[in-house]
């Protein structure tokens, strides 16, 4: 079954906005089966809409469209759709006491232009968008299918998960797909590449690799297409066995790619409790641990102490040790997990110290060094790392690799 | 002048790598005056490539094409232009030698895949690619321009800053562009649109508004296209000014979209120091701070007290306001803005507490529930918030609200 995705706005034309929609869709139509076409991102006018429309209606048997479906004037693909499919323009009442509810919640008084959002072709099916007020829409026409969702990330991301992957495979019989992912962590691509060559070199023709790196990991994909999922299941089964002899050490989960949530699962489990203590991450291992539902569970806290009075006040930071080895110190971030775990009394403790960049580098500490303390019940154990030079990755290598030092000993 | 871009690669498809070649060069593209008519993604098969060219070629006057131009057996860009083009495939000696000094100097000896490399079609063009041995072909055919390159971010850019942007620009007289942002924060996209209604619908036929929403903040972009960019300029100006008049408090910058850094241009400009508080946020408020280079400056660090009771030992806040009004509440979060801020002696703090979700909503306060108090020299405020229900979405838009109070008064 092919799928086309046509992603709509004069922001993805002038560069403005990354197409991170047509990415995202992609990876889960795949992953049910669907051999995605093609991608097009066209202009907000009519006559770009109509064309794509056709182009891709008469060449894919799904099509899904997102942007241009919001309140305003530069949005037009609900009246170009209406004309494509030839319907009328109707008001939809569960619609408008969705959007009337949506509002008032949010303490606004309904306009016109929520009430205009109401009003939808006659002749698709309405998909419920539960975090905005522009609903989606199912046009089906020669048996094939084309439904619209607007641009926005995270509601077009629970309408697909929601209502439009169920609906599509129960319209649809797809292949089975195996994309089996297995995260890495602590090697860099190219010298996983070299340690699993072997394997790699030996893995049988119908599974195919690939190699996914980000800032501090690197995935690894395994795929498999086919009618009978349970032998595709058992032949990559077999392969992740033999890679997991070859790199035990590496290898951190084969379901969850989240560190967040991977340490929430595992402190859970143990009834533990975490604090940390950022100075470099700036809030960011903070940030990773507290975006996961529930981690008021096993979270107390944290310190950021971007200030050195505040490592000494309230971490009971020494200042002779600060004066002696610098804030980027084995002795510093020691005693700054130590500081935390103790003040909020918590089983484990991470601290951070480093020089993100792009300055305060030196010759001995240049940017990207970083120091990385865990406190546990046992006591407390820190590395030294040089990272890059860019600071977002920075923080983000130093993020994930502090929370890997955890997950090795809770 | 209107340019297509065509992206070649079965990773594009299936959602593996992110098309971050078609935004770039979007956004190049239109900065030195070409319209982007479409982006395209295809698949790595001739008939694709042949489908996808004939298609661009017929509709725009600049085709770019990125990818499957590498040595392997997946690269069937070159074979299926020199189809298109009709020309013969040869060796080129510049293109050898070049290859060869790259090989070379990286210790490696030049195999058949290099040596394949300096094989080009005889009727295009070489564009040099100084980090790669895959070289660039500009092909030209009824007035109209076609140039295919590698799909290697960095190979690609420096292709097209050093050379397809001066021959484009030699070879085409191109309009002036102009793409003016707006950033507002504060006010939903619905309630934008009304309360600058009037100001929209006279706005002049050659400036066209967009609005781009993002978790608490509406981006509004004013393009206008012409031959005197002096005139456009001015023309843009007056209508920005005269935005400016009608919602003064929710426009937040016209050239710095990024609240952290913004915040920090405002506290180095009057020197002041700022320290936060989150409990809903959970880091993210400091993580927004800390990203930018320099922030140590002014930020001194946070206290997340995402326990009660570090609530209460780190921040002050009193045992009886946390029992009688609970931790989401104008008493709980003021207390933490003054206590983070008498702690770490700075000018300014800012606090948050609120429900993030999915889970810990009731009727009084449910999910998205969110108390933001600033604390400035002359006193602390506060404000209650309800965003959405979603935990991601809530957190963010907490964040970027809490750093909107606080740059509204510092």
């Amino acid at each position: 079954m092919n799928l086309d995705i046509i992603s709509i706005g004069d922001e993805l034309l002038i560069g403005q906005t990354l197409n991170t929609n047509a990415h995202w869709i992609s990876k889960e139509m795949n992953a049910i089966g669907f051999t995605i076409r093609e991608h097009v991102s066209i202009a907000d006018t009519e006559e770009a809409i109509l064309n794509a429309v056709e182009h891709a209606m008469s060449n894919a048997d799904v099509v899904l469209v997102t942007g241009g479906l919001g309140p305003t004037k530069d949005d037009l693909t609900m009246p170009a759709l209406n004309k494509y499919f030839g319907g009328e323009l109707v008001r939809d009442e569960k619609v408008y006491q969705h959007i009337e509810q949506l509002v008032t919640s949010r303490g606004f008084v309904m306009n016109q232009n929520n009430q205009d959002q109401a009003i939808v072709p006659n002749n698709c099916e309405v998909v419920h968008n539960a975090n905005g007020t522009a609903p989606g829409l199912w046009f089906e026409k020669n048996n094939k299918v084309l439904v619209a969702m607007p641009g926005v990330p995270y509601e077009t991301k629970a309408m697909i998960t929601d209502t439009i992957i169920p609906w599509l495979k129960q319209q649809y019989e797809l292949p089975e797909i195996i994309n089996q992912m297995v995260y890495t962590q602590g090697l860099p691509e190219s010298m996983l590449v070299e340690k699993i060559a072997d394997w790699e070199n030996a893995l049988p023709e119908t599974i195919k690799l690939a190699y996914l790196p980000s800032p501090g990991r690197v995935k690894l994909r395994l795929s498999s297409l086919g009618k009978d999922r349970e032998m595709l299941q058992r032949s990559i089964d077999e392969q992740i066995e033999q890679l997991k002899a070859v790199i035990p050490q590496y290898i951190y989960s084969e379901e969850q790619e989240d560190m967040g949530m991977l340490i929430g699962e595992l402190l859970r489990k143990n009834k533990a409790t975490l604090a940390t203590a950022e100075s470099c991450t700036g809030g960011y291992i903070a940030h990773l641990i507290t975006r996961v539902a529930g981690s008021s569970e096993y979270y107390k806290g944290s310190v950021i102490s971007y200030a050195n009075e505040i490592k000494i006040n309230e971490l009971n930071v020494k200042l002779e040790d600060l004066e002696q080895f610098g804030a980027v110190s084995q002795q510093v971030v020691e005693q700054m997990a130590l500081g935390v775990q103790q003040k909020m009394k918590t089983d484990y403790a991470i601290a951070t110290s480093g020089i993100a960049g792009p300055t305060g580098g030196t010759d001995e500490k240049p940017v990207g060094t970083v120091w990385i303390a865990v406190a546990t019940p046992k006591g407390v154990f820190s590395k030294k790392y040089v990272f890059g030079k860019l600071r977002d990755v920075n923080i983000e290598r130093a993020a994930i690799t502090a929370l890997g030092m955890l997950r090795g000993c809770v």
